[in-house]
């Protein structure tokens, strides 16, 4: 198994990692990215436009087998910014192998080496095989938190108000 | 009252804001970022040097009364980032006058002017009183939702997995 970051011409597999992953959580028509969006964003030509994502690949056997993609976070207590993992996925036919966790292990490591405090990752409350997998790796669950989020025409609406 | 991005010479006001919004959430010793991390991180003199944070200052009568810090996510279903409201706050002496509300409104305009999907924040799950106050501004709770951290020891642990 090889885990290394994604380059330009990772955007097409990582796309269709996307993909599989909505069709897994049963969401196929969710995806509105391109790959366009994907280049802008994780691989901006322009050295001053923001790289808006990172993103791991793992391979085995030389092929593609999953992926991992995060951003940055910040935390004003640490005064320092932290990992928020958005998308971890195996496909289907490498899983049972413990890449994901080789995933998540890579990130942590990446995580120590840049100094930050908080690796983070947000989980289903029903998906208890997942919630145990991740208390087994030293995550703690933060329980009393509940993510609010405006989008849509109530985000215009509240933009105007 | 009037709201303008944060410049560097706001830092020591910034980090008053974080302190005392730490001591209304009773973890007044949880604050452990200096000045030179706020600088560093979210006014980075390195024009390369990515910027952690962005900060909104909100002034009543030309006096700092409360401030926005905000990071961006990534939505790979979007194909676009997003803004994340790590820390909102004002000052006790300035409530009650909808400071909370402008920065609030001033952070979608932000978002629909960037093209963002999604504007979103945390709120603990028992303070009723602002959960019913994001529900009016049109924000929707992401119930089955829970985040997990892994941080300190076991975070480097997992880094040596």
């Amino acid at each position: 198994m090889n885990i290394r970051p994604a380059t330009q011409s990772d955007i097409p597999q990582i796309l269709t990692f996307i993909r599989e992953l909505a069709l897994y959580e049963r969401e196929p028509d969710a995806v509105l990215a391109t790959e366009a969006d994907l280049l802008r964003d994780g691989f901006p030509e322009n050295e001053n436009a923001p790289k808006r994502f990172h993103c791991l690949i793992a391979e085995l056997d030389e092929k593609p087998a999953g992926f991992a993609l995060y951003f940055h976070t910040y935390s004003t207590w640490a005064g320092h910014h932290g990992i928020y993992l958005e998308d971890l996925f195996v496909s289907p036919a490498f899983r049972g192998q413990g890449i994901g966790k080789a995933l998540l292990t890579h990130l942590a490591a990446i995580a120590v080496a840049e100094g930050c405090p908080r690796f983070e990752w947000s989980v289903l409350d029903w998906n208890q095989p997942a919630i145990d997998f991740y208390h087994q790796m030293g995550a703690l669950m933060k329980s009393e938190w509940r993510g609010m989020r405006v989008s849509g025409p109530a985000l215009q609406s509240l933009a105007r108000t």
